[in-house]
Order: C-alpha cells, then sequence, then structure tokens
C-alpha cells in the first residue's frame, strides 16, 4: 500500500514515536476529541461505537453469568470514604468534590464516585439479612471520575466509562470463585472477542486495589512493549462488610459478615485495541468488534457506474442480511484509491472491490485489512467467503499479537539482564521474586517498571530473585505500564 | 383475586392515597430503594430492567431515524452557562459546582451537567465547517443532575438517566423536520411500546425548554388524572449556534450559523409506567417492556412435584427458544397462593399454571394480569398461544389506559367550568387560549394547573379564551403535572 498519497502520511509512523502515532490515529480516525474540561474526552461515534459493542458482548457475559444491572447513585458523601482505611488512602488524592449546589453550600462535601464499593456496600447492607439473600450479584455500567495529573486518552482520563460488578457471598469459597469466574470472564472476552491475548495473574501487595485482600488482573501488551491492564477483579475478603455493616443471619441462625467482590474494566480497552492492532496505516480492528466490518466499494469508469453501483447495493442487502455489518461507499466525487487508505485507516477488517470485470465474471474482489491478502470470490457464494474471511482475519489478529507477545518477551535471572532486555526491546519480563516490596522497588527504580501480575501459568519456573539472588516466592511477570 | 393474604395488603390503595401507593408499589416490588444522598435513588435490578428494555427499543429508533451516540463530559464549565443567557437562568438555580478536586482549588468552578447542549454545542462548533458536515445526528445515553428541591422516585430526582438527543443542520426546514420526527419517535414508541397514550403538541412559550425557540412534547395521564411529560423535542433555531459559534460554508459558499435541535427522554418513563397500569394489587406491565412476560408456576400435591416440574421445565426451554421472556418459579417453601400474589404485586402480565390434571389433559392454565381472565391452552399450541394472549395484554393495556383518559377528560368553555370539573374528577381539560401570559398564569393559581401543550388533534375547537372570553388563539390541554 502506498503510504505518500494522501492524508495517510499523516500519521506518524509507531518506530518514529509510539504515542504520537496513537494520537494521530485516534485523531484522525475521529474517534475521539479532547474537551474544554482538563483530562476528559468526547467519545466520537466511531469511537463510542466501539465500547457500544464491548458494552454488548460482556453484557451478555455478565447476565449468562447469573448478574443482573442495577444503577447506584454518581454523588457519594465524604463520611463514606473514612469508613475503610485503605480505600480512603487509595482514592483520596483522586477525588472531585461537589460543595454547592442550587446556590447553596452542602452541610456534607459529595465526592464524584472514582468506584462505587462505598455506596453500593451501604446498600447491601440493607438489602442483605439473611443467607437466603445470598449472593448478590449486581453490576453497574456508569462514568467514574478520578482526577489525574497525567491523561492519556482511553487509557487515563479523568472521567471515563467502565462496568463494576459488586457480589455478596455467605463465605470465602463462594467469594473467591466469583472472583475467578470473572476473571475468566474477562480474559475469554479480551482473547476471543477483542483479540488480545492477556496474562492472568494475581497482584502483588504494592499493586492491590486499594482496600482488596487480592487483587487478579489480565495484562495485554501493546505493539510498544507496554503494558495496558485490561481488566481486574478483587476479592474484599469481609473489609468492605464490616466497614458498611453487611451482616445475615447463616444457615446456623449466626450473624455473620458477608465476603464480598468487585471486578470492573473500563474505556481503556479502546486504547487497548488500538495499541494492539493499529499499525502505520491506522487502526486495525478485530471483526468482532469492529462497526463496519465490511466496506464496499464499487470501481470503474463513470459510464459503468449505475450498473456497478446496483449490484454493490443487491450484494449489500444480501450480506446485511446474513447479520455482517457492512457499509458501502458509493460516493462519485471520491476515487477510489482514496477510499481504500481512508477504510483501512479507519480499521475496517476487509474490503469489498465490484468492478465492470468482476461483474461480467460474477466475483468481487475481498482484501484484509491486515494480511493485505486478495481473494477473487464468486458472488453466489459470498456471504460464506465473507464471513469465513472474517472469521480467518480475527484469528489471525490473535495469533499476530500472540506472536509480538512472544518476540518481545524474557525470562531473565538477575536485574542487568532485565535491564539489557528492556534497553533494546522494551517488552514483558518474566522472573523469580523473593517476595520483598523492597526489590520490586528497586527493579520499578532501575527500570520504570512494576510488577503486572503473578502468572497463573508462567512460561518459566525461576528459582532465585532477580534482585537479590534469595529463593524465589513467585513468578511475576514486569514491565512498563500504561 | 383476594386481598387479604400475605403481603398485599401492605400496598395503599390508589383511591385512599395514590402517592402513597406509587411509593408501597415501588418499594415493595424492589424497583427501587432510597439513597443516602438528597433526592438521589438507587436503581435496584428489577426497575433498572425496565430502563434496560426502554433503552434497547428507544435505541433502535433512534439508529433506524439515522442517529448515533457519542458520549461528552459530565463535567461543564461555568463560563459556558453565560453564554446563552435563557439557558443560564433556566437552569442556574439547579446547578450543583465542583470547586475541588484532588486536594486543589478549581480555577473555574465546573458544573455537573443538567443537559448538554453548551458542551455539545462548543464541539459541534470545532466538527462542523461545511454544509458537508451536515446533518449532525448524534444522540447521548447520560446521567444528568438538577438539584431539585422536592423529589419524587423515578418522576423528579436529583440525578437521573435520560438520552438527550443533539443534531445539527443546514436550514430551519431541515432542523424542524427532525425535530417532529423525533417527537414521532417517541408518540409510536410510548404507544406502541409502552402501552401509553399520549397527547402530542407544542408547549406554549411559557413552558418552554431554557433557550428553545420551539418545545414540543407528549403528554401521558396517570390514574390520578395528573399529567406526566413524557418526552420532549426542541427546535433551538440558531441560538446555540450563534452562542458557540457553530459556522458552515453552506452550498453557496456563504458562513451560516447551523440550526440545532435536542429531544430526550428520561427514567421518568419508569414512573409514568407505574402510574398509568399499576392498580391496588401493584404494578401491571405491558408485555413489551416486561422484563419477565410469563412466570410458571407448577402446582399440586408433593408426590407428583417431580413430574410437574419437569412438564413445567420442558415448556419453560420452549417458551424461551421462541424468544419469550419466561421465568419458573419452583420453590417447594412457598404455597401457589402466595406466588400468585407475589408475581401479580410485581406487575408480571400472564401467569402459567400446570398441574397434576393439567398434565393428564395436556394443558396449561394462562391468566392475565390485567383482566384476569383465564384460558386453558393446549401444550402443544403453547407458544403461539402465550404469543398471541401477550400481544392481546399489550393491546388491552393501551385500549385501557385510553378509555381511562377519555373518562378524565373534558372540553371547557369557563375557568369556573374547568375548577368544578377538575374538583370532581382531577383530569385533562381542554379549552381556548387567548395566547396571552397572564390567563394561562391564572389559570395555574386558580386550578394548580398548567398548560400541558396545544395538541397537534385537539378533540374540541373552542371559540374563547376560558379565562378572558377573548377570541381562542390556540387550544390548549390543562392539567396538573408531576
Amino acid at each position: 500500500m502506498s503510504k505518500d498519497k494522501g492524508f495517510v502520511t499523516e500519521i506518524t509512523s509507531q518506530s518514529e514515536d509510539f504515542s504520537r502515532w496513537y494520537i494521530d490515529v485516534i485523531k484522525k480516525a475521529e474517534l475521539m476529541d479532547y474537551s474544554p474540561v482538563r483530562g476528559c474526552i468526547v467519545f466520537r461515534p466511531d469511537g463510542f461505537e466501539l465500547w457500544e459493542n464491548i458494552q454488548r458482548e460482556l453484557d451478555q457475559r455478565f447476565k449468562d453469568t447469573g448478574h443482573r444491572n442495577a444503577y447506584f447513585p454518581l454523588f457519594i458523601p465524604e463520611s463514606f470514604f473514612q469508613k475503610e482505611k485503605e480505600h480512603v488512602e487509595g482514592f483520596n488524592p483522586e477525588l472531585p468534590w461537589v460543595t454547592e449546589a442550587a446556590g447553596e453550600k452542602l452541610e456534607e462535601r459529595l465526592a464524584i464516585r472514582p468506584t462505587s464499593e462505598t455506596m453500593i456496600g451501604h446498600m447491601y447492607a440493607k438489602w442483605i439479612q439473611s443467607y437466603r439473600d445470598l449472593p448478590v450479584l449486581i453490576n453497574q455500567w456508569a462514568n467514574v471520575v478520578r482526577w489525574e495529573k497525567r491523561t492519556l486518552p482511553f487509557l487515563r482520563t479523568s472521567e471515563f466509562l467502565w462496568q463494576e460488578g459488586h457480589t455478596a457471598h455467605e463465605d470465602e469459597a463462594d467469594a473467591r470463585k466469583e472472583t475467578l469466574t470473572m476473571l475468566d470472564v474477562y480474559t475469554d472476552f479480551a482473547e476471543k472477542f477483542l483479540a488480545i491475548p492477556v496474562i492472568k495473574g494475581e497482584k502483588t501487595p504494592s499493586e492491590r486495589f486499594a482496600g482488596a485482600v487480592d487483587t487478579y488482573s489480565i495484562e495485554a501488551m501493546m505493539k510498544d512493549g507496554r503494558a495496558v491492564q485490561a481488566g481486574t477483579s478483587h476479592y474484599m475478603g469481609t473489609k468492605f462488610a464490616e466497614a458498611f455493616d453487611i451482616k445475615f443471619l447463616d444457615r446456623q441462625n449466626e450473624l455473620q459478615f458477608a465476603h464480598t467482590t468487585s471486578w470492573g474494566v473500563s474505556t481503556r480497552l479502546i486504547g487497548a485495541l488500538i495499541m494492539v492492532h493499529g499499525d502505520d496505516r491506522g487502526l486495525a480492528l478485530p471483526p468482532k468488534v469492529a462497526p463496519t466490518q465490511v466496506i464496499m466499494i464499487p470501481i470503474g469508469p463513470a459510464k459503468m457506474r449505475e450498473a456497478v453501483v446496483g449490484r454493490v447495493d443487491e450484494l449489500f442487502a444480501e450480506l446485511k442480511a446474513a447479520g455482517i455489518r457492512v457499509r458501502v461507499d458509493d460516493r462519485a466525487d471520491v476515487s477510489p484509491g482514496w477510499k481504500f487508505n481512508e477504510y483501512e485507516m479507519r480499521g475496517v477488517p476487509l474490503r469489498l472491490e465490484l468492478g465492470p470485470r468482476d461483474m461480467d465474471n460474477g466475483v468481487v474482489v475481498l482484501v484484509s485489512r491486515i494480511t493485505g491478502e486478495k481473494r477473487i470470490v464468486k458472488q453466489d457464494e459470498l456471504t460464506g467467503e465473507v464471513s469465513k474471511m472474517l472469521e480467518e482475519t480475527q484469528d489471525a489478529m490473535y495469533e499476530r499479537a500472540k506472536q509480538f507477545r512472544q518476540d518481545n518477551f524474557a525470562a531473565v535471572d538477575t536485574l542487568d539482564e532485565m535491564k539489557s532486555f528492556m534497553e533494546e526491546k522494551r517488552g514483558f519480563v518474566e522472573s523469580g521474586w523473593c517476595g520483598s516490596a523492597a526489590c520490586e522497588k528497586q527493579v520499578k527504580e532501575e527500570t520504570g517498571a512494576t510488577s503486572r501480575n503473578i502468572p497463573f501459568e508462567p512460561a518459566t519456573k525461576k528459582e532465585v530473585c532477580l534482585v537479590c539472588g534469595d529463593a524465589s516466592k513467585h513468578t511475576v511477570v514486569f514491565a512498563r505500564a500504561y
């Protein structure tokens, strides 16, 4: 694909400056725009539709695992944050406060929710009386705000959209099972739907959610080798139950604190999607999440235009009826070449071309955004061929991302080894760790990488800590992270 | 249906105290709960699912009419409200203000959005350069906040959920067409999906949206005769375009201001749904919006339980496969009679009973929540019979609501006539109006009723103003309103 035509050249290349490439792509593809409010972005229709597709798919998976949606207030009274000590320490520095409303000063300041454990804990205490009321399996789709110092569109914004699941259970076993079930839901969703391979594991204590007993995450590698935490799931023990008095009469008629969990993914998934799959030509969207899966472009001389467009419209109707998300661009004042670049930049997985000769031959040309592969397929087999090529594209994108991760992954024994890898490749490092916060801190100070998680399925089994050389307690994945 | 069993007696009757009936029903059916934040409610799963069903249906209708979703920031800088004079006057008294964030005082206060004309106007000014960029047809699903003095769950809460469509057009004709198209979308949705008959019309100047040139509404009658404004659509002229500098080069290459519209419905539709259809037994939900359309209850002696439940499960699978929203309550520790009351209270449109004798006869019993009608239908015709009865129930609920409105509607010639009708019936009144704000105000002062709208299709054509007796300019519907 020629890169010197039209505006494609306006996108900075990934190798030149990955951060600028990212901003160029999301602006040019009209996924977002900056807003006049510090750290807040506007999700433009093409960006928001990615979120709608993510939301629809995840929502179905939540419902399939027995959850229901609810909605809790945006505002959280200041006193609520005092009830769980670690939680307040974690979130207080980032809270925006409503102090006045309708011309009057409020008696108690109200925070804009950064997450809803406190409000939901307060309500669960009212709703849960007996073991018969458990489990409570509720999810919320909502906006939350964390007043961030450094922001990056989609990946870290002051206001963002997310879902937060909050569940309450009779005992630890049931709550832990839920925590891991939802981690599995996220993993399967990321890999099958977004074509993003993830590393599933447990966070080290220093990286835990504020107030959690255990935090689990899925971690994805971007094309610059940095990590994005793509989803988290927390087992809270009885900490929030004790703070908010969520008690129930158990099967032995004794009062117990409920065990709670929470889990969430956010619009940062959009950022990950772009940074995992995009290239110097722009976005590259996996077919399952792509708002438009197939763009149809009629080609050929003006005198044949009417006939070609007519046939394109017929094929469009067929594909649409088969549930394929398809669009036609039959504008006469824009050249096919311009359109090819445009839809490649916008990441549409498949392009369908139809010209006069294809009409004579009863075929169309299908071109993959990812591999560049061209297939000439018979019009009367179109739906099947398109479906097949979409599936293959989805699989290929996952495999490609997995291969990239493998190429930028190293198992190391020492901090020096890690440093030289990070200088050269900037990828993920797996190593042994003694379990001390001091060693973890030293890794961060010397490499800029943080512990991403303790993978459930490490690639290796290292015997010693990369920093102190003592016996390894956990195998840890380290990376610089967004 | 006996009313003296179980908890059904806990619901205050509508005739005794309609407001208490309303609160009893929504609390008992677990649609909502009060939150610790003044004027904000919690949407519990059974309440939120009504909103999800409303949202899914409306979203499809918006997309079918060419709109796309986007998301704009929650926060609006104070200076934005100064740009459109009427808008600031209308909304300023209700705004909550964020004055501090992350431990620091903000340089400029941020309002929590009460509606997003200003923020969206600001962004449209950046996006719209040429007539080729028009129309812009965007909708947003969001939470908004208006710090209300008197609140009522669903109908008037400080924070609520809604959608706000915001469109920009080349000229007045196109913008006015959009305004009325969306009013039609709301009308059809309210009548066909919610089974709520509405009066479609134009607001009088005193009831216009702050900053609009013209405001249109659909108005519904609750069972206490009061009105709920169920949806509004506004033509803004070029007012917001001038305030936010939304200019474009037209087809003659001249700079013009865009013509804008906005339109919205909110979670108050849930309140309307309850107050239009509910009765002394509790909720009554039209099948199309009901989260559960059919509740299946196995009955008969314990020794037959296994066989009956087994057959119920088979029929459940059949109904579910046909796309019917069905649930089984096969709890053994709760009597069928208790369950009958429970699901009637929760408004489930159809109950399916199956006992040993029905099994022998190859039939089931279907009972309508609304009419009480019982039908014995063959099991091998179940899906068709259920679908038919759901459709009939939907239609019957609409007709019943329409009849109720007719029975509580009067065309009057004078204010005295209106007053005596309002004392007796508390319904809607249609009358002539000279067009003066003074006469409109007098109606309100003497009856508590406000002008709801100037209906497109008035029931009558009155020649004189009900207050001053001058020639009528408009036929107006008046009512006390929520």
